[in-house]
């Protein structure tokens, strides 16, 4: 900013205390202040405070070779999961001196390595990703060039990273086993992309529990969906209803699938609960005041967003941590969207 | 990032392309590659870009004190107009090769001043800030200080900083024109707080309206909040209630608030839109799909989010700009919480 005429600079911190400057550098540097006695360091803190010294993050990163900053990149900010993701991040980075420079890809993948580029120029000490895919390069290229990172929400086939995400295996048991209790024998499936964890893995887990005859599996009743948006959940409940197959439940693998569903629904003149069973997975904000409110699999957002933030730093101060895979359980909340069957 | 090894610098160019460090430098900055004949410049920028060269922007920082990053301070980054204003400012900034550092302020003054600090330290160029309040202690520090700021969808009251915001006049207008087309004469006012601009404005317009006969006016049918929030918007109506005065329609300062609304009323056995009518502002995310669909007043939140951002890249650039104020009109929504008076 354009405020050099009044900075206080590190040489008028040690003038006014009667030290060399490279004590006041050492006294202000974690790393280094110990080499100085208690005494020097609580003075110059002192001083340094009163005259409002205000450290340039730019030269200290220059010095310690760390920037305090910490890149999060998102598929979509306006997807109501990310800012409460985010949030838990820069709580939890806040309270060590560190900033999170946050930036939306708008799911694009080119956007991404841009993004990236941007970063990489501006030194970033690592990087918390939200945006990856099964096979994703910028998580391989990160590896290579031993960026720490932190993927967090989905991860890679490779796991190779260090990641914080949901038991999606227990979250999509939680909603079959809820309709199984209702009475649902022929439950369908709107699945998320399958080049993403949370995609793949929520199909597979609804393969697995239909596989074991917890309920009659058709897997003609299974639809992918190309994204985790209304518009995609729309168009696949919609091919379901094509099918002419009977079912009286759909597993959505996040709510705005769902929410999707729902509109296909009204248009074919049917009504949930009562013809059709719905469940999400996410629990979004708004998803209990919808009409009907939306029994779905809720994910503990700020706790993933805090995790992930807690082992980026680890990384960050050793990067020779070995990597760590988090596994957060989802709960089942029960609204009005899942009700018995008609017959 | 730790990538030192690998990184090409400046001088690896210069070898390259055969000329002195200080022409690539020169020919990599903006300001200065009009010093550098054309052929020369083509032939460093084609080299530099075969040889993966990047920048480093701390350095690039240094030389041309810029940072090339600008702080947005959000009041409530889970408040779901704000991720589609960060969105506008983000894509606005990225074509001119600026980053944004979202910081989310958690609705406290404290932490806004501890974020303004650590964006001084790491040198911001500019700040758009989101969370003005009518006196603000932070814009008035920033405009003395000459930092080039931006104030959106809230303002103070000396509209002293350039500032993007509603014309939540026009905007109130809207919601109560719509009421006493329905038929309605008592309208109650669910107001916000009254030290932000867009709670004492749409305060002031809802009183204008009143005192314009638009409606029989009672001033005991207005409530103040003390923040935008839903169980803010809860006891309001409440105490709304309470008072055991007629009304049958209400207008909310916001959809939060009229969300805490419909929870009041439902809780005293009474039925939107069949015993009172409400209506919102902002039309946030999946307004349209609560019970009642909610009428409420669109804002062009990505609209806000570009033109803060060009405003704030023009100040960059030329500090002596002209402070601008900028007014985006909304319009209405009319949807199923709104019907004629039962009466």
């Amino acid at each position: 900013m354009n405020r050099s005429a009044k900075r206080i600079n590190i040489k008028d911190v040690a003038a006014q205390a009667g030290v060399h400057a490279s004590t006041v550098s050492r006294v202000l540097n974690p790393d280094t202040v110990s080499m100085v006695s208690v005494a020097v360091a609580e003075k110059v803190i002192k001083i340094a405070r009163e005259m409002g010294y205000q450290p340039s993050a730019i030269a200290a990163g220059l010095r310690t070779g760390r920037s305090y900053t910490v890149g999060v990149l998102i598929p979509d900010l306006t997807n109501p999961i990310f800012p409460h993701i985010v949030r838990g991040i820069e709580r939890t980075l806040d309270q060590e001196g560190y900033i999170a420079v946050i930036a939306d890809s708008d799911n694009s993948r080119k956007n991404e390595h841009a993004i990236l580029d941007s970063m990489q120029a501006r030194r970033v000490d690592g990087l918390i990703l939200a945006t990856a895919h099964r096979k994703d390069a910028l998580v391989d290229s990160c590896i290579a060039e031993s960026i720490p990172i932190v993927l967090v929400n989905r991860t890679t086939d490779t796991h190779a990273a260090t990641e914080v995400i949901n038991d999606d295996e227990w979250g999509i048991g939680l909603a079959v086993e809820h309709l199984v209790q209702l009475g649902h024998r022929r439950i369908a499936f709107l699945g998320g992309p399958l080049d993403t964890s949370t995609g793949r893995d929520r199909q597979r887990a609804f393969t697995k529990y239909g596989r074991a005859d917890r309920f009659e599996f058709d897997p003609e009743l299974l639809v992918d969906c190309r994204a985790f948006t209304e518009s995609e959940g729309y168009r696949g409940f919609a091919s379901l209803l094509d099918k002419g197959r009977e079912f009286s439940a759909v597993v959505a693998a996040n709510d705005l699938l769902a929410l999707g569903g729902y509109d296909a629904l009204g248009e074919a003149g049917m009504q949930c609960p009562r013809d059709i069973s719905v469940t999400g997975f996410n629990d979004m904000l708004f998803m209990d005041r919808l009409r009907p409110p939306l029994t779905t699999v809720h994910i503990p957002l700020d706790e993933m967003g805090v995790k992930a933030a807690e082992l980026l730093l680890s990384l960050i101060r050793d990067p020779a941590m070995e990597t760590t895979s988090v596994k957060l359980a989802p709960r089942l909340v029960v609204r009005g969207s899942t009700a018995a069957p008609k017959h």
